[in-house]
């Protein structure tokens, strides 16, 4: 197959960050070949109310309208206050009371961050049983709930970000269990364990896979910081149960691509101001900072799922994967030629960037694969 | 306890490089409190010939003639050539011959590595058994094998750096057995699996186990280029028994940093020269290239150790993890007062440099704990 056409292709997780870095990496949804994007609250502050996500919503329109923005909320401790609500007798949850608006605004779900697990995440949640009026209220309302699938890193339980994922999947199960009416997506998958659990679970619980997990294991991310997200990328036997699982068509796993820009400063280890210095011997100062956590992927997505499907052999599975089984599960179905977009084998094309840079000083962005060839291009 | 003494500290794996590097890092041994230093063969191209190894030594002296330079060879496949030898009836193996040459000129050991796994490892060897004959000339000449305990990542197999080294322990198992007498060196230890198998054989099979690797995890690496190495810090429960073997004070267990400095510009990803470019939007190029492994410890090495046993309440351990244990393996013990090191317990002190800094361009290295106190000093 040499050409292959997507109808109507969505991202059902992508950050778009603020500021600059919104203008500079917006655009590159479209870019990305992408219509629908779903769009991830942790700014600075997080999204926890309907104003702020429609707010969000408009400068993105702003920046390219092009685009088809769905919007989340933070799922935020401060959501479990008790308020006041005009016309209704007695206190009532924040989040349960913000549900209800949201839902009447269009937002389509609300992401769950356990604390401090990956970027802006220190407000995440640290327990969801008393978050359960606000599932119940999302439920009803149709929405979705969009975990990040790992627990903290503790020494003591010998839990680390390579088994993280694997110790959240009692959470999933349970909350599935209890809300068995609730749209669940476990985001960003990345090992086998992840898999067979959401394949094992009911209709009501969905999978985002990113296209740098389909390609990435553990062995080439230690030495590449652009490699570097949350979750990392785990073994060959985990790669191998997230390329067989969307190469199968499997229904419930659909493309989100935890697209995740860091400026290029961020990604590198920030060496100290006297790194500059022409003294010689030992030079006083702190340590370089550790870099930020976030594959970019929007620029090239939709070609890139292309490079990855046409290498499983599954290119007929690329429509399913990056439209129809995110849109179906989402309740999101478009019809209509003119959201067609075809992808074309280019032998030694669909080069990469080396990277992109923005208006401002110190905004720019390494792409996954910068400066290879994917061989595919949007005609 | 404030204050404690070591008696001639000795370091079995240590890398000073070549030219410039080496220039700059060899007087970092003295300065970490190191009086015998176990040298590291994996220069470009590798040490394979005793004369070579003389060479380099002469070469270190030269830069600091305080410090006792242990010399080892790198096992390498021209070890095989079947070659004439004066004297001598019949073809004789290169790598026999070499090893009696070798041990009379004081050579101590031979490191090998397998094929491909860290810097400098590209001439490793892929199968033991051709060595055999060369294992039994150490063996009679009471030589030591310093082995790099990983087999080659292999996707099918679902090897990757994470259980490189648990897949390597049955040719450790193997070679202890073939070979009873031969001193057998499993270098920088990183599992739990590991530190129970050498515990499990005999008084042949020794263990190096490094300080970054008794202080970190796999959580801190794919965020800090400065933290990767080969073997790649592991789980919790791996730092564990680590930290358990060397505070139990087990003889066959001693101090080899495997410190390995690298220029700065080789640990951070190299973007592409365009990076300085004015422009905005795609910039074209190659992507940024994979860092180097290699964690940097020689210039803070004892006070570092101290850091550590004075952190698992087993500081009178350190003497025998930093000298003794390592030095009666190798049969190089050594008395007399003037060997002593004292290190001082200093509330604040011990602050590591942010970077050492050489007389030219880009020959520069970032310790561990960079701009962090350790507490410790060397009095």
């Amino acid at each position: 197959m040499d050409e292959i056409v997507v109808p109507f292709p969505a991202d059902f997780h992508v950050h778009l960050r603020q500021g600059a870095m919104s203008e500079l990496v917006t655009p590159h949804v479209a870019l990305g070949g992408i219509r629908t994007a779903y769009i991830m609250p942790n700014l600075i502050p997080p999204i926890t109310t309907t104003e702020r996500a429609m707010e969000y919503k408009a400068e993105l329109e702003k920046i390219d309208p092009k685009v088809e923005y769905l919007m989340t909320l933070y799922l935020h401790e401060n959501m479990l206050e008790e308020i006041d609500v005009e016309g209704q007798e007695g206190k009532v949850l924040r989040g349960v009371h913000e549900i209800r608006k949201a839902s009447k605004a269009g937002v389509k779900g609300i992401k769950s961050y356990p604390r401090g697990v990956t970027t802006h995440s220190s407000s995440g949640i640290e327990s969801y049983e008393p978050y359960y009026p606000v599932f119940k209220a999302l439920e009803e309302e149709g929405m979705v709930l969009n975990l990040h699938g790992e627990v903290p890193s503790d020494d003591k339980l010998n839990i680390s970000v390579l088994n993280a994922e694997k110790h959240f999947l009692s959470h999933l199960r349970k909350l599935a269990g209890d809300f068995p009416k609730l749209k669940i997506v476990l985001e960003h998958a990345t090992t086998k364990e992840a898999v067979d659990c959401v394949k094992s679970l009911p209709n009501n619980v969905g999978c985002t896979i990113t296209a740098h997990h389909l390609l990435l294991t553990i062995d080439s991310v230690p030495s590449q910081p652009f490699h570097f997200c949350k979750p990392i990328a785990k073994e060959p036997v985990d790669r191998a149960a997230l390329q067989e699982v969307v190469a199968s068509g499997h229904p419930r796993f659909f493309l989100g691509s935890d697209s995740a820009p860091h400026s290029i400063v961020n990604k590198i280890p920030k060496m100290p101001s006297s790194y500059l210095t022409q003294e010689t011997g030992a030079i006083e100062g702190n340590g370089p900072q550790p870099c930020a956590a976030g594959v970019y992927t929007s620029p090239i997505l939709l070609p890139l799922v292309a490079h990855i499907f046409d290498k499983l052999g599954a290119l007929d599975k690329l429509p399913g994967f990056a439209s129809h089984n995110g849109r179906a599960f989402y309740g999101m179905q478009r019809e209509g030629a003119e959201g067609n977009v075809t992808l074309k084998r280019v032998e030694g094309g669909g080069r990469v960037p080396a990277f992109y840079k923005g208006s401002e000083r110190g905004i720019d962005a390494v792409p996954f694969m910068a400066g290879e060839a994917l061989g595919w291009e949007i005609a």
